[in-house]
């Protein structure tokens, strides 16, 4: 069992747009408190389901300040700072040091494919050279249905080998449990999320860190719970609960769906907002999603 | 047959680095004079064999501010402007803009895969809205083994109608002559450029508007003389060489070998660097490269 400082339950910020399309921070800072207070361990600020791809630089860098601003303890987050060219990436990750965030969520460079192992690893010693901290803890984050570049266990292992107080972590975000358990048995002592919490219980059983994972943006209470005592009587229940929960949110698209039931939480209709490429729910679908939602076992 | 202002042998230039890893401008102007001298009738800054995705928009701007100082015209520069995120796009865009450019070429967000053809609308759509300028030109870049996001033909007729004194041309990097040949009889007056030197003589005795290709970056004066008479007797005879040429080129990694010609080109073994993600030739690898191109009909 390894212990991330980030704890078991993470979420990846979702971002609110204002009416004009600009980043709304203020309803970013209210969305991250709720989840703390709703059970989330950390906040990774920035991810997928955050839309960051779709943020500037200049944005990522004053949403991060807002959630610093308003209180929020810089050591609960690893925000994403991976971007498609290396200088970028370098002054996102220096950013996000210097301004107290406990790690970062490291894409690897996501425009080219089939690059090799060695050019992956070159581009993460340069960005580890050139922040140059030794207060950066970096966890590599494993999503190739969207980087459409990945990370192999040998280059994983190269990466901890000459990076060990650096390289600590990885989100693994196939969705292939049998992966993400191969993982953890073969990387003693490293960080291993799951990407999505229907592994959440297998996860931790196996001695994982938990998951980064998009539902957590809505779930948070009932997966803590879980994470707090996989091995309870009734672990399978939350577990089974929390993956119907997902499969609703995810029969339409994800991350609209997620902003939806945010709008609901928030009570503010403006959070179904998303940026293009992204296309938000309709209030039909909205209304759609949040019955199948009840049925699988959510409460709003 | 549409008359492209970029003519029919546009060069996506290289970008040399330094031995620090910084992008070189000096080196780039070079190479910017040099294609121009040897035929290209326009350049594409910043394009996939450019590394362009591996640069910060901070070098693109500078990069761009160097070909310009150095007297070279805007009116034959298409740079790629196209980010993941739609605000640094539309900075990316409206700098290349004011900067003369005659036109941007750009990829769609390339991030999120998946995506429907109503988000890249509106992501193109907000683009052209936000740069707000008569003078903006638009061409498509369609390259979805890299991007992941590609164009349907009817989401060009839609960008096309909406927007028509913008969106006028479309590279096709999918290697597919088939499909660029249903795209240039399917959108008269559109300028439908081949990703690939491959295709040079098709596609203008096809109607369509020359090719953006890596090839152009050492073999643009033969490209040349096939593109101003295309219909020449010999003009297969140099297509064959060509294609001959470019396969020798691919042979190995295309951008790490084309800059390996350039070292050659340019007396200047810095030229054989290239950025993380991707690596660069070996000097033996350029050797043996020298060898396969002087086989294929290629004299430096």
């Amino acid at each position: 069992m390894t212990h991330s400082p980030f704890g078991t339950v993470v979420a990846p910020a979702l971002t609110p747009f204002q009416a004009d399309g600009a980043a709304d921070a203020g309803g970013f800072v209210t969305h991250a408190r709720w989840l703390l207070s709703a059970g989330c361990t950390g906040l990774a600020p920035f991810g997928t389901t955050s839309e960051g791809p779709s943020l500037s630089m200049t944005e990522r860098k004053a949403l991060l300040r807002a959630l610093l601003d308003a209180g929020i303890d810089g050591a609960k987050l690893l925000p994403g700072t991976g971007l498609a060219s290396l200088p970028e990436t370098v002054e996102l990750t220096r950013h996000a040091v210097d301004a107290g965030c406990g790690g970062v969520l490291l894409l690897p460079p996501f425009f080219f494919k089939g690059v090799s192992d060695e050019g992956v690893y070159r581009f993460y010693a340069q960005v580890i050279e050139r922040v140059a901290d030794s207060r950066l803890r970096v966890y590599l984050y494993h999503i190739p249905a969207m980087s459409g570049v990945g990370f192999s266990l040998p280059l994983i292992r190269r990466l901890r080998e000459v990076f060990p107080e650096v390289v600590v972590g990885l989100k693994d975000s196939t969705g292939d449990w049998a992966h993400t358990k191969s993982l953890i048995e073969a990387l003693p002592g490293f960080h291993v999320y799951s990407g999505a919490e229907t592994a959440l219980m297998d996860n931790l059983r196996t001695g994982g860190a938990g998951c980064i994972c998009a539902g957590a943006n809505v779930n948070a209470a009932l997966m803590r719970k879980l994470a707090d005592a996989p091995r309870a009587v009734g672990a399978e229940r939350q577990q089974a609960t929390i993956t119907a929960i997902r499969a609703a949110l995810q029969a339409k698209a994800l991350i609209p769906s997620l902003k939806a039931v945010a709008a609901a939480i928030h009570k503010d209709s403006g959070w179904y907002a998303t940026r293009p490429p992204l296309l938000p729910l309709t209030v039909a679908e909205g209304a759609a999603l949040t019955a199948s939602l009840a049925a699988a076992g959510f409460a709003l």
